[in-house]
């Protein structure tokens, strides 16, 4: 990759170095975030250097680094991250104890959905979401529904390129495709069954701010053999309207006076 | 505040806009951002600005900015926060199902313990914590474990200064401390009775990297009534060696070919 620091900010050099970490590149040495980040070494070096030391980045005992507790931390107060799955976790492990299998939690981010927050059983039918992870729109419950409900111009920029199959019932004709997303607009639901895996079923709906919008898409994944997976839908619309219901009224957060932040006592 | 932009870089300048969000501030008018980062406002809108088009921060329908789902993304790749979430989930849940209050995962970060993890039940006894939320070392559960096993020099320095109590029995003496940190060293675990409410007893244990060393803290915050509040250590021990293991031999991420990135599909 061309070096990319000439005529770049600051700024543009650091979002570089941070945007080199994912989920399959959470530990890097300055080399790696170089090479990754199309910056030169010695740029990478210096930023990486001043970000272990502001804790954004840490340096693991075999000198890599990774993302550290702190920008964790400030990550936490994001509304359509933590702020939503703060709002949805109970009403998500309600719905984990009625199906004992996964219940996921997702956001569109560009064009990819995004897992905000998944629960588990630990003999649960194989599904690939982990929290942090992205799916691809037009294969997943959670993709489709945030589909559905997105602007129609990236509807039709995105069913405009090849998509890809991930088992044999994934759809990727956009015929097909729209048909599906009219079908979530007028029911309110969507069942995928075996589009990522032969084994499994997803059953997902929107989730809606107090404004009506849908910020948000909320699925159980089980295995095909269960004899009703749409004897679930009533179940996630109501957890959705209990969703929506505590982020028009976010309970009180009554707590000692002090007791965050506890920054008087260092 | 003065203003600290004079003779400050930039990544110092970025990340004063950064630490402008909170638990309390999680959306900001640049404005807002220039007092609590003691920048120039126009200096502050420029970064806003940038980091707005980046993606880290979103701008909300009444303008005022938040962390965007892209930083949390990031965030996500941290993993001492969400990775050890991720190996600490699945016995968090099976703690839950036995206690049915509140079940907490916390790291040491600076003079303050993070919660990192929190499950709840919704008709839970009082607690005060919250993901992404800090708790002070001396009078929490997870606190008091993270102290025990932190350096001494930490130690000694966070028992040098006034101590502030949040309930009739929060340890706010040293030596009585000094005491409980040794019990925790000696035991194993710790039973804070009403230390933070006088309706709650906290049972916390330490989980351990698979080198040995204490990364963590585990708790479970039970309503005092309860008859045996130390008859959850064992559970806690368990889930805490589950931890270590899980960490040692994660499982194994199977995953059809290229479902995750999807960036092609764009």
């Amino acid at each position: 990759m061309a070096h990319r620091s000439a005529g770049q900010s600051v700024l543009a050099r650091v979002l570089a170095v941070l945007e080199a970490f994912d989920q399959d590149h959470g530990s890097l040495t300055a080399s790696d975030i170089a090479r990754r980040s199309g910056l030169p070494i010695p740029t990478a070096h210096r930023i990486v250097t001043e970000l272990v030391e502001s804790g954004l980045l840490e340096r693991g005992d075999d000198h890599r680094v990774h993302v550290g507790v702190r920008f964790w931390e400030i990550a936490a107060t994001a509304p359509r991250a933590l702020g939503l799955r703060e709002a949805a976790m109970p009403f998500m492990e309600d719905l984990q104890g009625i199906t004992g299998q996964h219940t996921q939690l997702y956001v569109l981010e560009g064009r990819e959905a995004l897992v905000i927050e998944k629960l588990s059983a630990r003999d649960a039918v194989v599904n690939f979401g982990r929290v942090g992870g992205r799916q691809p729109l037009h294969a997943t419950t959670g993709g489709l529904v945030l589909l559905a409900h997105a602007d129609v111009a990236l509807q039709e920029s995105f069913l405009s390129v090849s998509l890809r199959s991930y088992a044999e019932n994934t759809p990727t004709d956009p015929t097909l495709i729209r048909q599906i997303l009219a079908g979530i607009r007028a029911h309110g639901y969507v069942l995928c069954d075996g589009y990522v895996s032969a084994e499994a079923v997803g059953v997902g709906v929107p989730v809606r701010s107090p404004q009506g919008e849908v910020i948000a898409a909320l699925a159980v994944v089980v295995p095909r053999e269960v004899a009703h997976p749409l004897s679930y839908v009533s179940a996630l619309v109501m957890a959705s309207a209990g969703i929506t219901r505590t982020l028009d009224r976010p309970p009180p957060r009554s707590r000692p006076p002090g007791f965050f932040p506890v920054a008087e006592i260092g």
